[in-house]
């Protein structure tokens, strides 16, 4: 364990693909929390995870002496420490544009509430839903008081599902509002500004990964 | 141009990464044939589709010599290659398991269609939703009923879009019907054999990625 344990200089910055397994740990010590597990050597706990026992020490040293040795990892305090890293020991408010049928059910996910995240308002400029609701109660705005509604709401995160040929000057509208995380589920290339983050969930991209895959003969593999 | 049309060994496993750049030249070259272009040099096309031109060739040779010397690429010429490579040129059945919001949501997707990728049926076990059909006209069957559907209508893609805890089971009855390519909007960790290949759609840890950015203070980047 040695080595690992070192805590790596915190200017280096940290891969995205790091951060998507924070949150993988994080599910794995919200389940062993919830079984009563109070310690785990960091060996179970990787084995618990699906991934090697010297890359989730060598995660977790970048964030500080999270591990005790001898002992591995004190279930709660690491399970709170990986909330505070990922930002998720406070809300953060998120609008969805586009209330069409995938916004409108991802405004209804009650994983994002479990979670910290609060959707707050949907957007569309279809008169016929503005000044709605979803059934779940989430209220439809005009595309036009976006702005309006993220400075009242302290909107941290947009959420993009118009179709591919409105998501371009949708993203500029939000950016123009001054929020900084995107994630986008329209089809296409999009750009955004230094200091912007954008995150793709392109489903038609994915269905083309496996498409390859199936074309192009039996490769075993997962991705995450 | 030289060394970058050379044909790069073909038993060289091809990135995840390459595969989606594949998909976004596809989509360049969609919209350039829309647009009557009927040739491009690599350079220009490596602009439209926001990355550099040593990247898109390289991408490109490994799949034989596909641009012509002092023209680029001819364009239909080369969008016929890709589809082909990405396995489009014929159509795909697909199923989604789970008849909930997202799955019908995903059901209706328009852009599947367009892309050659035919939701053929739904699955889910609330017996209120089995034998009716979604708003577009797709069949809701019994789970049970897997099988028989993946076989009649040669299924080749499954989209898992039911809750985390039942998602392992429903992705170990996919396989057992000789799925091999999974497209999971599941949140949390699934398992699959070695030849099946899973592709993660999870959004809530694409938020947990976008709090991390905006908790760790800005460092600018897109990620695609």
């Amino acid at each position: 364990m040695s080595d690992a344990w070192k805590r790596a200089p915190l200017d280096e910055p940290i891969p995205e693909l790091t951060t998507a397994r924070l949150s993988i740990y994080l599910r794995c010590l919200d389940q062993l929390h919830a079984a009563g597990v109070e310690a785990i050597p960091s060996s179970a706990l990787a084995r618990h995870c699906g991934v090697n026992g010297a890359l989730i020490r060598k995660d977790l040293a970048r964030f500080g002496e999270l591990g005790v040795r001898g002992v591995g990892y004190y279930v709660a305090h690491l399970r709170r420490h990986l909330r505070q890293i990922l930002g998720l020991d406070r809300r953060t408010a998120v609008v969805i544009i586009g209330a069409g049928r995938l916004g409108s059910a991802l405004a209804g996910y009650g994983g994002f509430r479990d979670d910290g995240f609060d959707v707050v308002a949907l957007f569309d400029t279809d008169a016929s839903k503005i000044g709605g609701a979803t059934r779940d109660g989430v209220p439809i705005h005009a595309l036009d008081d976006l702005p309006a509604v993220v400075d009242r709401a302290a909107v941290a995160i947009a959420i993009i599902a118009v179709p591919a040929d409105a998501a371009q000057d949708v993203v500029d509208r939000v950016v123009g509002c001054g929020v900084r995380a995107i994630l986008n589920f329209s089809p296409g290339a999009l750009r955004v500004p230094a200091g912007v983050k954008l995150k793709n969930m392109d489903a038609t991209l994915a269905l083309e990964t496996l498409s390859f895959f199936l074309a192009s003969g039996p490769t075993p593999g997962k991705d995450t």
